[in-house]
């Protein structure tokens, strides 16, 4: 007898390529992605979709790329970033899905910290992936494109394609631990921090995220929020293992997705708060027919409770708030819709995912008793392996055996998990993580500016809003225009301060922090 | 920093107490078990399910056992038995059920290869436990006894559990792949097999069972297959990640599960074919109201089209037939209800578990062209690590990168599996797997006979029945009746034939085997 180590790899691995080859196998003529690049409607069936994939690994490897290498992938939300996604995937190779909006010196980072050797792109994205790639980037070796046009790549997808195997690779062994993915998160510290998720953890949350939340087989998802984050990528893995239909749209308009819940019958969808509120906003929503929406779910933020007693009316369904992170792959809780709490309304975060345990810990490593407020802290397969190349921080983050969330909560009498702060000072705008911390370098950075304080405040379109707090050095006065501008040279457009106040004086701790909770709370009406 | 790997374990680990951990938790309160031990509703929920559970770990630890030993567990279906599971399970120590019908020299085996150091049973199997140890045992270092008398054991639980902390024992690193527990095969070689199934085959199982199947949160499930098979305990697992409620009793009996059906608002349950027809057979089985009954499951073997029409109309709920075996954590597969199929009706086995590819492999590992027969495989991390100490066996099922299940089969023009011939001699009656193998050696024991073999024919009761056939020495003429009384001795009443049948000459290969298809198809009618 002679079985090699590949093979009891193939027959007992948990990994995340082999969602998609089962569902070839056994949903082979089932539609699996839509979109509608070039303002025409595509799909591609299981089948279909599981042979470009493996095309692509094929084609990777023709390319000199080996298993554990590191791809950056630069894309909207179409097929070929699904595609990519999976090459990377089946081929072992760690795929860096780069969140495009932000400044090129951050991609820049992202990109050198990883130390990618390609980068897969899509044409539209080409100055943002020259921008980002300007400045050295020794392991960098080459560019593919999506498509048919090379332009500034080493070459496209329909050459690269063209003529290679549509049969699986299965040449290496895929670990259950071994990286899947890595994204970078926005940075709380001065540099961002590149989350590796394993295998395992994304099969896991595939699997108990449906479980979690209820969803039927052949379901179809509509996903606008962008696939580079961690919380679209899971309702995808979770749709595919039910062998649904993925329909992708690049951007959220709410025209375009009032239209598209009526015609593809989309039984789920994530949005932000943001935009159910503009989709209520729409003349004609009473009239269109959503019966096939079954679950809504929104995403980083709370719904006021007449809002979500419209949303309700309108769509006819319970609306669930899916929370979680890039360190722990959403969901890592869920508020599941109008379930009983001891404060009413809030920014409840509800319950953990049925693979997870919720606690709130205090600074020892202890829970705290009932109604205490604690650090958020979270365990599950579904966590990350850890902080690529930062040791330190890794630990932080697992202390006394909890993954820690950084943000504040507390569990009161009916077990609901309320958020009540973040731990340390990220931002979440418009469905974006806000480094405090690196707007306010940006502020620092402005000759004219001697202290600045960045925090969030309540809007009515991106739910939190960036604003800074600053002190001027004297017989200065930069307009607020100047200083916006200054920003945006570092900062991407959804971290740009939207309003900047000059103060006198900051409020501050005995240790000589600014206490930004009565910022926030001064500036609270600042948008409403 | 200072963060240990057993604390780094507890965060990420895959490991199926954390199920019950988690529902202890989030699910506190809701009832987890029930049984009618002693003819009184008892019932634990998952907060006391898991306090029990914990201070049992506590005492095996401190009656000397350690993470990685092993304990045989001899138990009815009833509520400690669940606690000796999940309590060997938080420790790391290996739990072996034992199938109790089995004869005492079989279970010696068992204990005796598996090296246990304990074993854990009930009193009402003490003389089982008596005839299974009285050969030596090494390793066998004490007994424990469910409930609060002694008898000869050298502990029972209520004195072992008192005082115990009801806190997590959390001492030890449980890694994804470590044997979470070891179900011996009836053999179908001269000696049973130890299966070793991981802690994360069966945690994959008890998420991906709901979702290929369909289950909702908080659903009850009647379990009356004995859970020292992997089948009953499956379920269990899958109920439990829903936080549902597991009603047991540890036989079969209709009107009691009629009754259970209607009163304990059964949502789904498993029977053998022959148990559902059993149902529908009681008298007053259409006045009943089983309207809580959402799923139906059969397993072991096919239904016929109008007992299932009957079943479908009787209970108003699909019926499907999951499958799998104790080397491929069920179910491996499912036959959905009224699924279209190329041939009608059969034995068909379906879809492979949406973790799970299925394939017919013919003998040099290639897959065959659709509709040819070749071997039914399977691939999955619910499959089973391996033989204990058996690597040839092992190997032998591992062959090719496919896990091979010894059974024939073929994938038909709908894409579904249909059961054809079993590749080694095995009978399956009344849920148990019978060895021929084993049956004819005991039947060859006997002087008079010369040669002999077994089969399973269909039957109404035990949907397979043994059969022999057999050759006897000139000038000898034993009854039927002696030569089963014969194979009493060495055959658990399962395992004997039901019939025993003199022939001249065998059927034969012209590699000298015995064809037995041509025997089950002579004596198909025998008891039809």
């Amino acid at each position: 007898m002679n079985v090699s180590a590949l093979e009891v790899n193939l027959i007992q691995r948990v990994a995340v390529g082999d969602i998609l080859r089962r569902r070839s196998r056994d949903s082979a003529n089932l539609e699996a992605l839509v979109d509608f690049e070039g303002g025409q409607r595509r799909s591609l069936t299981y089948f279909q979709l599981n042979q470009r994939v493996n095309q692509l690994s094929h084609g990777l490897r023709q390319r000199g790329l080996q298993a554990g290498d590191r791809i950056a992938l630069f894309g909207t939300n179409q097929l070929d970033f699904v595609v990519s996604l999976f090459a990377c995937y089946k081929a072992g190779i760690v795929v860096v899905p780069i969140n495009f909006l932000q400044n090129p010196d951050t991609i820049h980072y992202n990109l050198s910290h990883a130390e990618v050797k390609a980068v897969i792109y899509e044409l539209a994205l080409e100055t943002i992936v020259d921008a980002s790639t300007v400045k050295d980037l020794p392991n960098l070796q080459q560019r593919l494109i999506f498509g048919s046009e090379k332009s500034k790549a080493d070459i496209c997808f329909d050459e690269l394609l063209d003529g290679q195997p549509t049969t699986e690779l299965n040449d290496c062994i895929i670990n259950d631990r071994d990286t899947a993915h890595i994204i970078y998160t926005s940075g709380t510290t001065s540099n961002p921090k590149g989350v590796e998720t394993s295998h395992l953890a994304l099969v896991m949350s595939s699997l108990s995220n449906p479980l979690s939340i209820g969803a039927e087989k052949h379901h179809s998802l509509l996903t606008v929020l962008p696939l580079f984050h961690c919380a679209a990528l899971s309702f995808l893995y979770g749709c595919m293992q039910l062998s649904g239909s993925i329909v992708m749209r690049p951007n959220f308009d709410p025209v375009e997705v009032a239209e598209l819940l009526e015609k593809e019958k989309i039984y789920t969808t994530a949005l932000l708060p943001m935009m159910w509120r503009a989709m209520l906003q729409l003349p004609d929503i009473q009239q269109r027919d959503f019966s096939a929406l079954t679950t809504a779910v929104y995403a980083m933020a709370p719904m006021d409770a007449e809002t979500l007693e419209q949303l309700r009316a309108t769509f006819d369904c319970p609306f669930h708030l899916g929370s979680g992170q890039t360190e722990f792959a959403p969901m890592a809780c869920a508020y599941y819709d109008e379930t009983p709490t001891e404060f009413g309304a809030g920014n409840y975060w509800g319950e953990p995912n049925i693979c997870a345990d919720q606690a709130i810990i205090d600074d020892h490593g202890n829970e705290v008793p009932q109604g205490e407020i604690g650090e958020i802290c979270w365990r599950g397969p579904q966590v990350m392996t850890g902080y690529l190349k930062n040791t330190e921080a890794t630990e932080e983050a697992q202390q006394f055996g909890w993954h820690h969330s950084g943000d504040l909560g507390l569990i009161d009498n009916e077990g609901q998990m309320l958020f009540v702060d973040r731990k340390k000072d990220t931002i979440k705008s418009g469905g974006e993580n806000v480094s405090s911390m690196k707007v306010e370098q940006a502020l620092l950075s402005h000759p004219a500016i001697v202290q600045a304080a960045a925090f969030g405040v309540p809007h009515p379109r991106w739910d939190e809003a960036v604003v800074a707090c600053i002190q001027l050095a004297p017989d200065t006065s930069p307009s607020e225009e100047e200083i916006i501008a200054h920003c945006k040279q570092s900062l991407g457009g959804f971290e740009t301060p939207k309003r900047v106040v000059v103060t006198e004086a900051f409020p501050m701790t005995s240790t000589g922090k600014v206490r930004k909770v009565e910022l926030r709370q001064e500036y609270s009406k600042l948008f409403t």
